[in-house]
């Protein structure tokens, strides 16, 4: 893989957001092509030092309810070097469609002979671990794992710490296109080894997302991602000084970090927990509000964001409204501690323009999760330990 | 990557026709993490072995006023290993198109760190040469290459012979994903690594070719696929007595062949270009007519047919109607010296009911390109070789 290098830093307190890198080249040859002195703007990643990552990677993949195909499309096109980690909320009772997934990655493990994990998101052993742990924001009522993505995500790079990886990505179930899929593993790999800080997060810009009615039309930004990274970038600028657009990414739904980061971050549910892991890093190592980190912030926190060569196609639900996806996002911004008046008053104007709100109306409040202590992941593993092997696709012990 | 392995294969007198093969897993991981005893039924091509084969390989991009960003993904997906030539015979006048695809590659080939040619399909100095060296059938009336994707091709393999390439592979300038692209050039590379005849043939079989009207729908098989490969297993099973439906990729544009094979092969205009590469080789290799080459049948053509985990999503050009590509091929076909009564017959049928021709209308003869003799080659490299850098996308001879 070839990438862009880093032209563009931009620094808040110890966070270091790069600017947009762009692919270059999917596929880079044979190391031994590796001109001695790489062009000034280009670099060249190794497969040998992207596989290496790729072994120490967990792929989570969280899906309800997706068509079968592409949910087989999209395991077929992660890496063999990453593990499989399918977080399943699909339907049990009337069509067991969670014993079709699993049935459909058993399958693909068994012929392409690789380990794969799965489990459901309303798996009674799990809940109970999680809430021995102290993880109790992530429970319902009923005691089980709340509905949810992000609780998804959560429950999955949990796993992917039990499985003992380093990194952990996560990739939509709906993706049209295998090799866009992998892709995303390629360039979340690419990101960690460029890397200078343990605590590093990657971000996926899609070239293009294209729309589809009558014909293609490439579209490059949606309405969602331009108003969330403008309220980003607003809550930047307001304590630099200076206006800036370095964020791209801030409802990007395929992004990877490691785990030494995951395991630091509050999370926020629903479409709120993109843009949130980045107000989180930012309220905790922005330097406004007190370090939430020592050792975190004597590294800091690097965020890399990668445009992909392969544009998004993926299934239109048609359910998920700019509003949908804008308001939860937004009014995770709207309540951090770090936003002043103006954000504040971006985000209401906007949310009034998409006509969220009415004037005068204040955004709710998003469901956090609160930030998993070092000593609640220790409880978890602890008492998940026994139990991974039940999770196998293959049903063979690691 | 990881395919199936050849589970069957149809003998035509020295032709081996293998039955199609899926892709399983696009990456399938590092070498070390090959598995002593592959499962049955499933072959590990390795990284090292494919792109050693890429080295050997020219990908072939034949384009014609393609759009610029179509054309740009589609060479960021070719893997670095791999030699692009791209045949173009976009307009120069009224707005320079071919500038801009040369200056795009020129650009592109900069920051990968790649070599690339690319050459003008009325290119004055290819046309003399290839005069001189007697494919007078290539040419027009005004001494130049005659317009075409199939010349195009055929320049195109003639160039990657001239730059001592030993596989030549198609793709076509209008995908929209750079990973498919990336998938065509691995499968292709995957197939020669299976043969155990230097005369070689990987043709692609899509997964999918979505139809865009409205939604998206997966669509299988294409109407003009479905017809051309129904005569194409007529014409085998009426010579071997067996019915059959071995051949899945009578109209596949992306394929690729072995220099040696490429070398001993007449050629089609037109659509009739790829079923005609299989009535070529039934015809010379089949064991009905005297055969064309002894040691290419001591050795034996091989045919793969590999079907792609990503689906094919390319520009609707609107024009080709089912009409346009069924007729040249099935044409290809009704002319084969080895075409019996009763395809004849069937094809005749079809043409009617696609209302392409009149009961009692016979299709027009396709336009053929003579068997280019191993001396005509040599004398093309001859006239050629002290242009080959002219041809360089970055201006840099080889």
């Amino acid at each position: 893989m070839r990438l862009e290098t880093m032209r563009y830093t931009e620094r808040f307190g110890s966070v270091r957001i790069n600017d947009v890198q762009k692919v270059i080249e999917l596929d880079s040859g044979r190391k031994e092509d590796t001109p001695a002195g790489e062009i000034i703007g280009v670099k060249k990643i190794d497969d040998e030092v992207v596989r290496g990552i790729e072994h120490r990677m967990a792929i989570v993949i969280p899906t309800r309810d997706e068509k079968l195909k592409l949910f087989e499309g999209v395991i077929s096109g992660v890496p063999h070097d990453c593990l499989i980690i399918v977080v399943s909320n699909s339907q049990i009772n009337r069509v067991d469609r969670f014993k079709m997934e699993a049935d459909t990655l058993a399958q693909f493990c068994h012929f392409s002979q690789r380990e794969a994990l799965i489990l459901h998101q309303k798996d009674p052993v799990i809940a109970e671990a999680l809430g021995q742990a102290g993880y109790s924001d992530l429970l319902g009522e009923d005691e089980l794992i709340r509905d949810g993505k992000s609780e998804g995500m959560m429950v999955g790079w949990l796993m992917a710490k039990l499985a003992k990886k380093d990194y952990v990505g996560f990739i939509d179930a709906d993706n049209y296109f295998p090799g866009a899929v992998w892709e995303y593993a390629k360039c979340y790999a690419a990101g960690f080894s460029m890397a200078t800080s343990p605590y590093a997060m990657v971000r996926i810009l899609w070239r293009y997302k294209p729309k589809i009615s009558g014909g293609i039309y490439f579209k490059k930004w949606g309405r969602a991602s331009e108003v969330t990274n403008k309220c980003l970038n607003s809550l930047i600028s307001s304590k630099t000084g200076f206006e800036s657009e370095i964020i791209k990414t801030g409802n990007a739904g395929e992004h990877a970090m490691s785990m030494r980061l995951a395991e630091i971050l509050p999370y926020a549910s629903d479409f709120a927990v993109e843009p949130y892991e980045l107000v989180s890093i930012f309220e905790g190592f922005g330097g406004v509000l007190p370090t939430a980190n020592q050792t975190a912030a004597k590294h800091g926190i690097e965020i890399f964001q990668i445009e992909t060569r392969n544009p998004h196609l993926h299934e239109e639900k048609g359910v998920q409204h700019v509003r949908e996806v804008l308001l939860p996002g937004l009014s995770a911004i709207y309540y951090s501690p770090i936003c002043e008046p103006e954000t504040k008053k971006m985000i209401k104007d906007e949310l009034v323009v998409q006509r969220v709100l009415k004037t005068n109306e204040k955004p709710p409040k998003p469901h956090l999760c609160l930030l998993p202590k070092k000593v609640a992941i220790k409880k978890f593993i602890e008492l998940m330990g026994e139990h991974l092997a039940a999770y196998s696709a293959t049903g063979e012990a690691e």
